[in-house]
């Protein structure tokens, strides 16, 4: 089994792309992180659901949660007023880990091997310069469970 | 909207639980990781799918990925050579985070602050001293964009 087969479709954004809308896909579908990629499609990041909550809340009450008692409650009206026409570079932490980039016939060992050095719950297939999909730790696990039957 | 609302069912596992049958609920569900509580039910801690990725890969093969050839191709085998007979606490990575905890009647903001401050991608939402769910950081972003509209 090689990278390829294992990829999923994976929602990107790039560097550039609106960040409220990136929000608006991890929150959809429901997605732990996006990949990011730079204009030409190679990807530079992982955007993880969690750093998104992160922006949205102020260091003050990020240092002493019970602070969060004087923010107005919208949650809504943060994001709206944190995200809208910021690009999603702006949202990335400089502490975002390396997205693990596979090749389309790296072996399942391979990724995996990937994915633990750079601590990375995903990794990006790569079929030459074109990204064809994801690779999620869990999904690796299930494909390497259901092939030991 | 107070945590309790916003909590869903989410699969847990205790220190002491089987490895193996932790990484099947991963790879099942499809989940980015697991919470695991004390014999009491007290979340200690959060296993990532990826942590039990990384618990598969030899350290060498860390270090250098393009060793991963020189094993065998079954990742099953390596998940059951590994993980059997192991406790959920044998995985945990001595580096793994606090989970975030929350109250139930926490408000989201809250519950985005705590998230924040620990950098977790998931709240434990506890009712006392009963685990009542889990939010996860999409989940979060989910029910403030839907409440904005």
């Amino acid at each position: 089994m090689h990278a390829e087969d294992m990829a999923e479709d994976f929602p990107v954004v790039d560097l550039d792309s609106d960040a409220w809308e990136a929000a608006q896909l991890l929150a959809e579908h429901r997605l732990p992180g996006l990949v990011v990629t730079d204009p030409d499609g190679h990807p530079q990041a992982i955007l993880p659901a969690s750093q998104v909550v992160r922006f949205l809340v102020p260091g003050y009450v990020q240092d002493d949660p019970s602070l969060a008692g004087v923010l107005n409650e919208s949650m809504a009206d943060r994001i709206a007023d944190k995200l809208s026409g910021k690009k999603v570079r702006e949202v990335l932490s400089r502490e975002t880990a390396d997205p693990a980039v596979v090749k389309a016939d790296d072996t399942i060992v391979e990724v995996a091997a990937t994915m633990a050095r750079l601590r990375c719950p995903l990794a990006a297939v790569m079929s030459g310069d074109r990204l064809v999909g994801v690779i999620t730790a869990s999904r690796l696990l299930q494909l390497a469970l259901r092939h030991g039957k």
